[in-house]
């Protein structure tokens, strides 16, 4: 760790370009509409042509290497896999070839939940830390893991997906993948706020300055911090449904912490506290005080490309 | 792998000591009895001589190593930890420094669970396989798995505790735990045991023959083969909640392969078929089809000593 390195954060609708400096300081950004391209080769161009000019405008030299968090990653193909969701592309695009090839330096790319855990790995509250799990609420809920130093890929690079941990079998509420009772279904942005709904309904609590069909979860979230009792009582139920499967996973993966990271989990107490009484009250007793729920360290308009640069460390 | 090894299975009654080649044939064994000793060194010592009458007996000379699989036991330490459930000797044994100080060699303990998914992967039908989840049913529900090639042990060699995950957090039945709703309290041979008392009385059948307080996952299963219908429900029952974990375990771990070993899964299809049809139900679509569930391939009466030697191939 002596060069800068390069983090790339993917999103539907920006690319982010960070350089990230040895402490994982990020001095300097570009972004790009990712939305504007509908062919892979214009668009890693212009990736190219911006990482040209940011090693240009900030006069440097020798970079260690080049880490992307893309949705549908696959660490070790080095492509964004076809037909993902959000992606106006929707060929295969095989952006560590392109850049290695234009760069002739490591290019390594992964899921945006693995980049997460890779950066609390290096950068943040991870640092010396072999078995933990981060956790990321935002659209949905992702995970990666380390177990023993390693983070953890599975066949086709797909483990993590905590989010669809079937915690509720019975009367669980519909998930976008077709089944009933993941833990995304009550712990993401949107579980968050339709249990919002659901508990104002049931309690009668009307919001005439809302529109509930639209509320997000910052919204919950101010609420929370204002004392409403619906808003308050929504994250305790979020964070019940939640420790469910960070009980099941860590039960599983026998980590030493337990990382939150997302929008959602902005909020801080309101969600972390109840969390953290109900994981103590789920976790099988081998285990009971001995796991440590955090929130992640890292600052949350710089975790995405910190995650990425983070990737260029893996083995 | 060219000298053949040595595998100690470590149960609460006996101790079995074996020579496996390296085709994995267990060509000699002996048995010493484990609830005889309730102090460490004269059980140890008694270890050992039998390891050198075994060696004697059949002139091996050279060896490359031990691999003990025990309750309680941790591969970091190399030490069964103190106050071991079923042992009478409640202080640490020390038992990896002990060999390695009699034989000079490399000597490996690790619990039951991650001797079987070794076994597994070394002689049985995990070879070449990176990415599996071994599962033990018996008096309780245990797990081992392998990920990117690298069997997990976690924090305190604690990771598999699978047969604790939650999977019924409603009505479920009470856990040795002390927790609700554990796959244990269905999927273990006391679990199975209690479906079928429970079915039977529902359905007010009377098995005039059997005692139905002390009946056995044994005596189920060969009144399934029997095709009697309590018996093939209980079976069904076992297999719905089985699943359950599984689909969560391998959204975490994303495997290729799941193979189960122990008492209970002798029963062959009456399990199986079951399982394998409610894991399709219930495992999440990016993975349908991907995920194999298969029988251990070992000797049932060898597999024990089987993974305990293929320990010794552990990194």
């Amino acid at each position: 760790m002596n060069n800068s390195v390069i983090g790339i954060d993917i999103g539907g609708t920006n690319t982010t370009i960070g350089l990230v400096d040895p402490n994982g300081i990020v001095f300097a950004t570009k972004n790009i509409s990712t939305q504007e391209y509908s062919e892979e080769k214009p668009y890693l161009d212009d990736i190219s042509t911006t990482i040209e000019t940011l090693l240009s405008e900030n006069s440097i030299e020798n970079f260690d290497g080049i880490g992307i968090g893309a949705p549908n990653a696959s660490f070790k193909t080095g492509c964004i896999e076809e037909n993902t969701a959000n992606l106006k592309i929707k060929t295969r695009i095989q952006i560590c070839d392109y850049l290695h090839n234009m760069f002739n330096t490591k290019v390594v790319v992964s899921n945006d939940a693995d980049a997460a855990a890779f950066g609390e790995y290096i950068y943040g509250g991870a640092k010396n830390c072999d078995n933990f799990i981060m956790v990321t609420l935002g659209t949905g809920v992702g995970s990666g893991f380390f177990v023993d130093g390693h983070l953890a890929h599975g066949v086709d690079c797909m483990a993590g997906e905590l989010g669809h941990f079937i915690i509720n079998p019975f009367n669980g509420r519909l998930c976008s993948c077709g089944r009933s009772g993941c833990v995304e279904t009550y712990a993401s942005a949107r579980g968050i706020c339709q249990t919002f709904r659901e508990l104002a309904e049931k309690e009668h609590k009307l919001y005439p300055n809302l529109d509930l069909s639209n509320i997000t979860s910052k919204q919950i979230g101010d609420l929370a911090h204002q004392n409403d009792e619906i808003a308050l009582k929504t994250f305790d139920v979020t964070a019940y449904w939640l420790s469910l499967s960070l009980a099941n996973a860590a039960t599983f993966s026998a980590p030493e912490k337990i990382f939150l990271m997302g929008g959602p989990t902005r909020v801080g107490a309101p969600l972390v506290e109840p969390l953290k009484r109900y994981f103590d009250q789920h976790i099988l007793y081998i285990y009971k005080g001995k796991i440590k729920i955090e929130l992640s360290s890292l600052n949350a308009n710089e975790a995405a490309i910190l995650g990425a640069a983070a990737l260029i460390y893996s083995k």
